[in-house]
């Protein structure tokens, strides 16, 4: 029986993924005259007087909003806020799996961005984070900016999450090769939330990380090809790009984009490419074909064009760049700091975990398996430890 | 130790009352790829093509949202969101306990009217119901009106909890001294959310109830004494009670009011009442003094006035009416039947589910043990079979 099949079986029996659970059993009046009435005042009393005790006397300190407005799910698109808690429900499965948060699904009637930014932070307090998740791009940009100064870390997973994973697919790329991200001529096929993410990563310093290694060059292409400075359809985050990648200028087919090129970062679109076009790569490239579920190139055919290492978003294959490397870990450890945000160099250094969590990597194994459970509080370690504080 | 003293040490132990679980334990790629990427997209395609079936697929059918604005929390009054969290983790605890039910606290930090309304109506998508709880009066009863028709029930507990067991108490005190609640003349200390509910299921026929009991009199008083035609002080919600109590246009206070009534329910102040007070009512009167957690009047003053019965918010006294024993079953019964909102009709049945809920009531049991497991599916079945169907 095929997975999708199987899934919905699963999701037929379960009835919800998810249960809130109480952490005592309530047995007696007393215990019920403790947990609630008219005990419980006095937790409240004493939050009202010193509000940072929430984080000791709640669930906000281990509690993540999962948020979405259902308008960029997987890869099904804009389906709305009713059929996407499955998926948030998952979500919110994987922050428990690999971190021990309670994940909760938030899911939006309206697709306005204002509304969406006044309804988060209108919910923020019994949470100690929002995760915003499959939410449109350009909207997503605007609102995970606009959302930094609440208090609590606002991190869209779409973006940061695949984002993180490149970059440490990319650290032991060069490590196993002996490059430097410095002189890496990388192409992005996609303009999206994730697409945009990785470049603003590889392509531009940032107050936050001065010493960053900037790649030598970048080339971003969207449905249309090259984002260039020919294109008259770009919208503000598109021509945003031009001030950090395509230092040349050129225009052209994503196709014309990779010849001589490193890496290819595919964040879009299936059946891109061929074996034939990996050969006009430069010498041993790396090939991240992330579209799911049918990549840009499957491996076999990647390797047989001179690919040097190939990732995919599936399970499948081996080197599945996958966020749940990333999201639980970063979350687990701005909650341990109480971080008010998770700044660029706490993402830098989830990549670096990710990356450092295999010793000796390998063209096989660029990146750890998803189902490692110690990367998620490596990750977190490094992420507290370069936390701001609140 | 006192009973705050051990209930913040409890919270402190606890960081936190409730746990989001996993249904499912993920063990490997492949339970991952069922409850998560690739395999979640069936049931979302599911959702997408037939709404209704995101009872069967998701949490929906069994959580409810407790949504509160922080303004009118216990008798601690308007601390806040932050505050209010403890409170709403319990009312959570208890919606597991009794009713298998996933409670999950939202704490607006808005107190606006007009913004509680779009909010809740925007993450109502992920809930099966809203229970609105410990909003200010008179804010509650406009929030709470205009909420009715977005598909799911939103019911204020403060409004109808509480009125729906004193009025379980009410048939239960007739049916032992063999009176009729149209005979009754019944004073309410207390105007607001709870006084008025209460006073408008004893005090007028609705649509839904036309063949309802009504008392002979109802006097509801407020702080500045018997709301009458004389107040020049009182709000539209106060107005509105004189089109169906005070039908002799009396004005004076509360202990005036009490002369010669058969009932005396107060939901507002501690120590409003002596023993020489009651003497002043009719022979034998129920004294249901709620207030916590000092009550209006201590039962053994209250018997030494002539009280035939007595009732209070304590778990430490007989009688103890807590609506506990209300909105469990209620939401049970709402969300069994998918019904698109909790009517009158439903409430009442309530009621009269919760007082049948002792065989032979006596003085000392008029309404059941708050920790009787069975009230909350007796009153399940009954709110169920007057459901109305969406």
């Amino acid at each position: 029986m095929d997975i999708f099949k199987r899934a919905l079986e699963l999701h037929e029996s379960l009835k919800g993924k998810l249960n809130v659970e109480n952490k005592l059993d309530v047995q007696s009046k007393e215990d019920l005259s403790l947990v609630y009435s008219p005990g419980v005042a006095e937790p409240c009393k004493v939050i009202h007087t010193f509000p940072d005790k929430v984080y000791d006397l709640t669930i906000k300190g281990n509690t993540v909003a999962i948020v979405t407005d259902g308008s960029a799910v997987l890869g099904l698109g804009n389906i709305g806020a009713l059929a996407s808690i499955p998926v948030m429900e998952g979500k919110a499965m994987l922050f428990k799996r690999f971190a021990g948060i309670n994940g909760f699904p938030i899911c939006l009637e309206t697709q306005d961005t204002e509304e969406i930014i006044h309804i988060v932070k209108n919910i923020a307090p019994v949470f100690g984070g929002i995760n915003l998740e499959d939410i449109a791009a350009p909207r997503c940009f605007e609102i995970e900016e606009r959302l930094q100064d609440i208090g609590i870390p606002v991190f869209h997973d779409d973006q940061h999450g695949t984002a993180i994973v490149v970059l440490a697919a990319l650290m032991n790329f060069c490590k196993i090769t002996g490059r430097k991200i410095k002189d890496l001529r990388i192409v992005i096929n996609g303009a999206g939330a994730a697409g945009i993410a990785i470049s603003r990563y590889l392509g531009k310093t940032d107050a936050e990380t001065p010493n960053q290694e900037i790649a030598k060059e970048i080339i971003v292409c969207d449905s249309h090809g090259i984002v260039g400075p020919l294109r008259t359809d770009l919208n503000d985050f598109k021509k945003a790009l031009l001030d950090y990648t395509n230092p040349n200028g050129i225009d052209g087919t994503v196709i014309e984009a990779i010849v001589g090129a490193d890496v290819f970062i595919g964040v879009s679109k299936e059946n891109l490419l061929n074996r034939d076009d990996i050969r006009t790569m430069a010498k041993d490239p790396l090939i991240l074909a992330l579209a799911n579920p049918i990549p840009e190139i499957f491996p076999d055919e990647a390797y047989a064009g001179g690919a040097f290492a190939v990732g995919t978003g599936r399970s499948d294959f081996p080197n599945q760049v996958n966020n749940v490397l990333a999201f639980p870990g970063i979350f687990l450890g701005a909650l341990r700091s109480k971080a008010p945000r998770i700044t660029l160099a706490m993402k830098f250094a989830a990549a670096a975990a990710i990356a450092n969590g295999i010793s000796n990597p390998t063209r096989e194994q660029i990146i750890p398996p998803v189902m490692d459970e110690s990367i998620a509080h490596k990750v977190a370690d490094a992420v507290a430890s370069f936390a701001e504080k609140a």
